[in-house]
């Protein structure tokens, strides 16, 4: 038998070969070589990520009884040209100069602007490009689901699913938006935008996609494992998320250390940390957190208090405890050997200490 | 037999009310009264427009014998949401506070921002909700297209060059941005952008798209139909929209006068002027255009340079030209008397002088 970290190594790399081949297929319409920029940065920006929404959809789609058929590697990899959607207009709204330790999006198109000595101003054409080629990503990524191949019952049942998530997506992003600029952190805040942003639509829905597909419909154990093993991974996901936000080592996350920090994310360590806080750790996060100059002792500050007032501790526990829900309730799922192996490794995966 | 501009205020009506129910049965997604402006701003920006796009889609369907099927309605009514999270995306791009007479979306949400008194800066919260907002509706209006209730047959045949035109509206915007950027001004360079940006996207890909669905595939005149008489509209419709941008009545436009020649736009007029003008009217071309502080004298002596030039007449030259071969074009094709009424009114509402 395969081990876990064998089957999602092989699903990896078919996911990358199916988005390379879908890019190659867009090369015609984009044959103008003014618009070649945008499918470099395209490629580039595709050749990285863990493809974890694909895997999630992959083994839903395996859990519920479906071959291993190419056409859902295709389905299940357009969820990544969805999320490079994401992240590229994040980065936009942010104002977030790096992504896996590259310039962002909108920045390699500032230095196109600079190198190439154009009028007007280089970030505005920046942010601009970096808008559009979201757009086409966020477009391809229905294409893509769309033309995968998969039978025609099995995309119609999925489809108020995938329009939902979609919109979710969206509403979930400006929700994050809008905790960060009522800047209130509370615990229900900080587990919703947790649930919001990240959970449900990169774990949980990912999960129901590949499950409703191949069930072409709901069977009546499904719903029970997107909600006690989808969700709480999800959860754990995002939480995992924030701690490498704040405590990550920059090879690792591809972002500057305390970027979070800086940005002023409303996270669940954050809402912890002023929880327990003294009025003077109270203080100084106010006044340090969301400061774009922050330096490295301001970083310092803000880890000490988070580690201090318990919160990250708090935080570790629990994701442990979500991913041990979640892996309880895999175990009671009627599901095949291997696609449980493989989901108690992408939970794992999702989910792990990384310093 | 009604007039052509019965036929067109019937339509829009149509098209207003299909969009209304739409966004109506979008409620219960965005319950959460924290996404209530998200909602509130679609709907105001939905309630205006001129429902252009959507008109040539629904005459191209009953140019080829299509009926006054209400989903038809609804699948035209769905381009105005495309056009809708363009123009709200173009503004954040452009950094444009007008648009129909009212703030842009970006600016509304800007203003939430300060009235709630909400941390951070006010401005990148505008921007980020908009780019947002301008995703849902990026992704409703290909909901709206696939769920308007028309026959599989139809929009499978009609798939591929739905794809087609979103893809190539961003490509198109791209270029836009480039042409501002390259600040080269000329003839086949203006008409290139006016091709692309919105030539094709405004007129001959909407009319495609409705003949395409009435005949399930591509009967022999049609092509002719749309290339002749369509991109020739689409032509005059950017070159109307060109003069109007430097010359319009802010009342008729709802931005401010000049505003396109302080973002520095290279459009036709810009081309025409500098291929005539005097060195003394060139140097002032330069030094003016795209300065964002432009004042009324500096836009009354470009508008000077524009007249001087001869260039205001030969655009207008441009536009009566590629209506007549427009107009000509359409009375050879093999259509309905009333679909040929109503597409003659179009093409005249569309390009017509509004000053």
């Amino acid at each position: 038998m395969n081990t876990s970290a064998t089957l999602l190594d092989t699903l990896r790399a078919e996911v990358d070969q199916s988005l390379r081949k879908f890019l190659d297929l867009r090369r015609p319409l984009l044959a103008d070589p003014d618009l070649a920029p945008l499918l470099q940065a395209a490629d580039e920006f595709l050749a990285g990520g863990k493809r974890l929404r694909p895997a999630f959809c992959y083994w839903g789609w395996r859990a519920a009884g479906g071959g291993p058929d190419p056409a859902i590697v295709t389905a299940a990899a357009s969820l990544e040209l969805l999320q490079a959607s994401a992240l590229i207009h994040d980065d936009v709204m942010d104002k977030s100069d790096l992504r896996r330790g590259m310039p962002a999006a909108h920045k390699r198109f500032e230095a196109l602007h600079e190198r190439s000595g154009w009028h007007g101003s280089a970030r505005r054409f920046g942010e601009g490009a970096a808008i559009l080629l979201g757009n086409l990503l966020l477009l391809w990524s229905g294409e893509m689901w769309r033309t995968s191949g998969l039978a025609e019952e099995a995309l119609d049942a999925a489809m108020p699913l995938h329009d939902h998530m979609r919109t979710e997506l969206m509403c979930g992003q400006y929700l994050d938006l809008l905790e960060q600029a009522e800047g209130e952190s509370t615990f229900e805040g900080a587990l919703r935008v947790a649930l919001y942003k990240s959970g449900r639509y990169s774990v949980e829905q990912p999960l129901r996609l590949g499950l409703t597909l191949a069930a072409r419909g709901e069977l009546p154990w499904m719903e029970r494992l997107c909600v006690e093993y989808g969700r709480s991974v999800g959860i754990a996901f995002q939480l995992r998320d924030d701690v490498l936000g704040v405590f990550g080592d920059p090879a690792e996350t591809g972002k500057p250390a305390g970027d979070d920090l800086r940005e002023g994310k409303r996270t669940m360590l954050i809402a912890r940390a002023l929880g327990s806080a003294t009025p003077r750790q109270a203080e100084d996060v106010r006044a340090l957190l969301g400061d774009p100059a922050l330096d490295e002792a301001g970083v310092a500050r803000l880890r000490a208090i988070i580690e201090e007032t318990g919160a990250l501790a708090a935080c570790e526990e629990m994701i442990k405890r979500y991913l041990d829900d979640a892996l309880a309730s895999l175990e009671q799922a009627p599901i095949t050997p291997e696609s449980r192996q493989a989901l108690t490794g992408l939970a794992i995966a999702a989910t792990a200490r990384r310093t």
